[in-house]
């Protein structure tokens, strides 16, 4: 399966990370930096990649190249920090979320079957290149989370009501941060595998009903986590 | 001077926050619930609103409302946090900004006049509401920082160096928390005026250039100042 890629910063991303490229198309002076990969290199116009591209701001190069398929290595995930992801809609929230993970060091991401596909030009462009360095696994999430090393550790939910972040006690060496659709939350049959519920709490005095989006429901939550893990000074 | 709100939800936040409405257009059906408001309310068709939408989702409900202009009161921000906007193009990222200042109880943020305007369709949409609740104020970053009032409080800056968030005093009780341009960050000018440089640190293991978006980095910020709020457990 191929994916296209646009833009020189996400393709240096993913010619460090060995990603296979079925093709590079950029203007003349852009291929020049490109010169020892292995893969057909085409020059193009600005007006011909124009033409291409899915965004407004037509990017000076654009690649072809072909997907990584990783496999769920569950003894990984169960010394790590790891997200899952149940039905997020959004491209540019997975493609935020991937980016946020690898500023964080999570190396893999699970995903319901229903989230987006990562591989959508807008996910990607919101990963600015992090695309290339985190594990992108898609499995029924039921399923996923009944395995007997993932109910060996903590599951922890982003919900409305559940304890508050700041003052819960998180494992920090180990943990699924589980976080829903945008608009519906956590799925029913994935609340029933959650460990422990977790709110981030609002600070509002106001009596209105406040939201967060889920791409900042996850910075807050990394943030959190990988916090505890700093030796205390 | 008028703005264009989308949606039902902002809309009432902007009811609920007494802005002065020029006219609401929507569906018969919509209309209803509006009929308490002292303003011209008009029947539209969803065909005609979606000629009139910035968005390719058609909104049920359109209102031309007043913009509310908002005097800085120096003495309240010096005893808040606030946040401090310094060239943010992208009103995806503004409106983020101002969803999260809402849910952390932030109730001004002062931009400069190079930051995208907050009554973009877009940043309107992105604030999910919270446009209504927080108080946007546009002037010469230079000659804010520089007032007396806020010299005599912490001005934190987020850069790519300097004192890890995690670890740094942070004065929770008053501080202006300052964020730059998505591509330049911080300008030379409004860096001088700088009191404390934080760092968000990454955790990733690789040695490579990781990046966080400016409204992720505000998120963990924003989050980081309002935990210490927190009474000790």
């Amino acid at each position: 399966m191929l994916f296209v890629a646009e833009g020189e910063k996400t393709i240096h991303e993913l010619v460090k990370a060995k990603y296979n490229f079925h093709s590079i198309f950029a203007t003349t002076e852009r291929l020049q930096k490109f010169e020892n990969i292995n893969c057909p290199l085409e020059e193009a116009t600005t007006a011909e990649l124009a033409k291409v591209s899915a965004f407004k701001s037509t990017p000076q190069m654009l690649a072809v190249c072909h997907q990584k398929k990783n496999e769920i290595n569950y003894e990984e995930i169960s010394n790590e920090i790891s997200i899952v992801l149940d039905e997020i809609q959004d491209p540019g929230n997975l493609g935020t979320i991937i980016r946020l993970a690898s500023w964080f060091g999570i190396k893999n991401i699970i995903c319901s079957h229903h989230t987006a596909d990562c591989y959508n030009p807008k996910a990607i462009q919101a990963t600015m290149g992090a695309i290339a360095h985190v594990k992108i696994h898609y499995i029924e999430l039921d399923r996923f989370l009944a395995h007997p090393i993932m109910q060996s550790i903590n599951r922890y939910g982003a919900f409305l009501e559940g304890e508050n972040i700041y003052t819960a006690n998180l494992n920090h060496h180990s943990a699924l941060i589980i976080l829903g659709n945008e608009g519906k939350g956590i799925s029913k049959t994935v609340e029933q595998l959650v460990s422990h519920k977790l709110l981030i709490p609002s600070f509002s005095n106001e009596k209105r009903v406040e939201s967060l989006n889920v791409s900042m429901a996850a910075a807050v939550i990394c943030s959190e986590f990988k916090r505890r893990s700093i030796p205390i000074q």
